[in-house]
């Protein structure tokens, strides 16, 4: 016993030096307690995990969208339930996320009737009246074919990359929205949403401190996040407000250049096209620009562009690949070696479908090894959820004319993109007319990120409440009227101004009245 | 120009010193290009992304469920499409994954008749003649009822941790479970599968080459590419195939002690019950050793219980929460600092329903703080795929007596659960009677895991081209029958020892005849 114990003292504070204090602080057994223990009937409790046996990074990792504001949200919404009349509101409006089918947005009926089929395909089995008086005729083949390429049941793992027959219908898509610029199966991987697209992209191609990612700001947190999950470091970019939250090239290869110097190597960039929070547009050119950096300095491209169906009229959205291919074509081998991973989601758009967790990731010009990374790292959590790669069949090859579905979904889709249209405008003209706000007109997405002018008093109580003052604005928006919206802070801001992100998709132009009540009676209460 | 051409010499030469070499190696841009190609029009085009700029976390991870055996047989199958007569078989038996309805195991009929409600609720509001024709009335309560918890469409995000109501249902199943032991919905973490709960609690929990994790060897290959993820330490513990492969608690205590004396803290450990690959059940007096040693140390348990409902006649399932519960009561306060992650999954047990991504995670006795850092970790995913949640509340709450779905459901159960017990035995008998295989007698899973004696002249051709001797012969097996199985080491084996893995899932025995004719040429061909 006794050599044992001094092997163990020993040996152990030789280990110490080699393990991280904080590690070991908290719950490592000293040398006593093991040989006092070792033998004994009796248990004596070690302490429990705490914050210290936390891996930083995780502790590190902030995303807003679901953060202060949205969780003093939730509390309100259990007050209500319990009591009613407690609140100066009757229910919770949540702008803080885009969630259309929260908000009433009826899903299109003909992915439905076809997830419908896929779930239960003895349906297809059944006498015909039954059947074709509750689904139509193209809703039954197209759910016939996607059981024959998922073999036969969504209950079956696919293939890590997703359904093979699936893959060929969204690089048929690419390619009819790219003019014809051939998109090829091998390279589209399905994906539970564009969320765990980032995610694989970024764990494999961050290698710790000195990586770098080029994220704009504001951004959606989802790729700070990440980057703190990936212990790597975010190249922020700021987007010019004054010029409709548009890109700046030159700004941007300063920031390379910065990061070279520090010895970080800037390894991605990301561009979210149409803009979130912002909800701007790149120009054809200002994508030629970012190529013509990502060309020079060999950084692979991020197009997050799941906003690509969610463009207001009189704006155009160019995607990433197509741009890339025509400047292939002008400037022969200059642009070969860009590497550009495009992503898209069933979750916006006129789809809206969140909770099914779709999407896809095309992947252009990597090595085949690296693209085999992708595979594996896919192949470790098996496959996306099935239903949701049939989803992604569905909204990229929707019924043509001549389908049964036709007339409806057109209609249906129509009815979707003007109700945005229409919302947009009238939260757009509220903003423009009350003091102490200033909003860009969004050309896509689905969101508002209007500036606010907070007079002196509200950043001097903010700071007495250790908050940032758009948070304490967002905090005071929500507990007077219900509404639900993010602060700036949790998108990134240029320092000194103050912001908010709110969706334009709630029902009904109530709520907007409720807001520009609140927002009057704030400013004639802090105002300087 | 000069001047900046100087400071960026220097100060990148500098900043190499601060970054690892093979981040910079590839593609760090050279002073000169720099300042080159600073201000000229043509690009120069930088090199693309090589291994060397892979984060070597993601290198290490290793998946061999779905690895070089498995890949081979899919390259056969597409062979097979393109030429059906150029092989020995006419096609491909995918026993290397338990993945029951690409075998042609049929869903239970009350899971799909409500979820494909729940995809398509106009169908609710259709006249009842044709609604009652295709679903059963207590499918139609059901689907009612979660349409109503899920705020009233599957295709809005949901809580990050999981719909209330679900989370509920899931609480009631673990205390009926339990003999009344009371289960939280608070505790309950909905997730899209058991994989999606092991990489939250792996990454939160891993803090780098200092964190050990106990897993078993064998094990399911998820842990140890897990842990590579998270460039953490398995703490290999050994079963004891020649007991059936039952766990030594003293082993797991002396690994435990090894680990702290080379400075490693052991933060986690694995139970795998019932087994896999080995197919093993726990007895109630190895859980409760088990938990003696994760109380002693303060280690956090991880309890893969997703075979739970994988038990053959003649064994008994003990839950790790019912037997932690019971040492409570019996030992007051010497085990209350236990903390148990208990992983169940809608992929396994009579369900099989792998490609909707179900399941669940109860967090027991963890403090309030870490189980917010779950919470937001949850939460940058967004939320697990709706549909899977709806399972989860269907899979632990059937059809009861009198429910209209009640007959036929428990005939699938039983029909499955015969199938499954048959096709074992089958597969076991055949393996008992032939030269060089010993296999022990399963209890629950789905798996065989035999052992093979292989003859000398195999591992010596084995090591000339390479592989594993397990390896060659899963890729003779594989290349002369079309049956695709594991080899022991992806999931570790005794050094000088050699397995496969199997499951028992492919319907009749013709390819268990096929096998058997096999394995004698084969050992004709090798035999010393």
């Amino acid at each position: 016993m006794l050599s044992v114990r001094v092997n163990l003292k020993t040996r152990i504070s030789s280990g110490m030096i080699r393990v991280n204090a904080p590690a070991l602080k908290s719950t490592m057994p000293s040398v006593t307690s093991l040989t006092q223990l070792r033998f004994s009937t009796t248990v004596k409790p070690a302490p429990k995990l705490s914050l210290d046996d936390v891996n930083e990074n995780v502790l590190k990792a902030k995303y807003a969208v679901r953060g202060r504001i949205p969780m003093r949200a939730e509390e309100l919404r259990d007050q209500l339930k319990k009591d009613p009349s407690s609140l100066p509101f009757s229910k919770i409006i949540s702008a803080n996320i885009g969630n259309p089918q929260q908000l009433d947005q009826k899903p299109l009926t003909f992915y439905r009737e076809v997830l419908s089929l896929l779930q239960h395909p003895e349906l297809l089995e059944e006498a015909d009246e039954a059947l074709q008086t509750l689904y139509k005729t193209d809703s039954i083949k197209r759910a016939k074919r996607l059981l024959s390429e998922v073999g036969g049941s969504v209950g079956a793992y696919s293939q890590s990359q997703g359904v093979q027959g699936i893959r060929e219908t969204v690089a048929d898509f690419i390619t009819k929205r790219d003019d014809g610029e051939i998109s090829y199966p091998e390279d589209i991987y399905l994906t539970a949403g564009a969320s765990a697209a980032v995610s694989y992209i970024l764990s494999i191609l961050c290698k710790g401190p000195n990586t770098g990612v080029l994220i704009p700001i504001p951004q959606y947190p989802l790729y700070t996040a990440s980057l703190a999950l990936n212990n790597s470091r975010p190249l922020p970019y700021y987007l010019r407000e004054e010029q409709n939250w548009s890109t700046d090239p030159e700004e941007i290869e300063q920031v390379v250049l910065d990061a070279i110097q520090k010895g970080i190597k800037p390894t991605c960039l990301v561009v979210i096209n149409p803009g979130n929070p912002t909800g701007a547009i790149l120009s054809e050119q200002s994508i030629q620009k970012i190529f013509e950096v990502a060309a020079k300095y060999g950084i692979v491209v991020i197009a997050d562009e799941v906003y690509q169906e969610n463009v207001f009229k009189g704006s155009k959205f160019y995607s990433m690949k197509k741009v890339l291919r025509n400047l292939q074509k002008t400037y022969h081998g200059q642009y070969d070696n860009i590497q550009l991973a495009s992503l898209h989601s069933t979750s916006k758009g006129v789809s809206g479908e969140c909770g099914q967790r779709g999407g896809y990731m095309e992947l252009v010009g990597f090595n085949h090894d690296i693209r085999q990374v992708f595979l594996k790292l896919a192949s470790i959590s098996l496959c996306p959820v099935v239903t949701g790669q049939a989803l992604v069949d569905l909204m990229v090859s929707p019924p043509q004319p001549g389908d049964e579905s036709y007339e409806q979904d057109q209609q249906e889709r129509e009815d979707i993109h003007d109700a945005l249209d229409e919302r947009a405008s009238k939260l757009f003209e509220t903003f423009s007319r009350l003091e102490g706000i200033e909003c860009r007109k969004p050309q896509g997405a689905m969101y508002l990120y209007p500036k606010l002018d907070l007079p002196y008093k509200v950043i001097q109580e903010a700071q007495h409440l250790e908050m940032e003052p758009d948070e304490f604005y967002c905090k005071a928006l929500l507990e007077n009227t219900g509404i639900c919206t993010v602060p700036g802070s949790g998108f990134g801001q240029v320092p000194g101004t103050y912001h908010l992100r709110t969706t334009f998709l709630p029902p009904g132009t109530e709520w907007v009245e409720t807001w520009e009540k609140f927002h009057k009676a704030f400013f004639d209460k802090y105002r300087d």
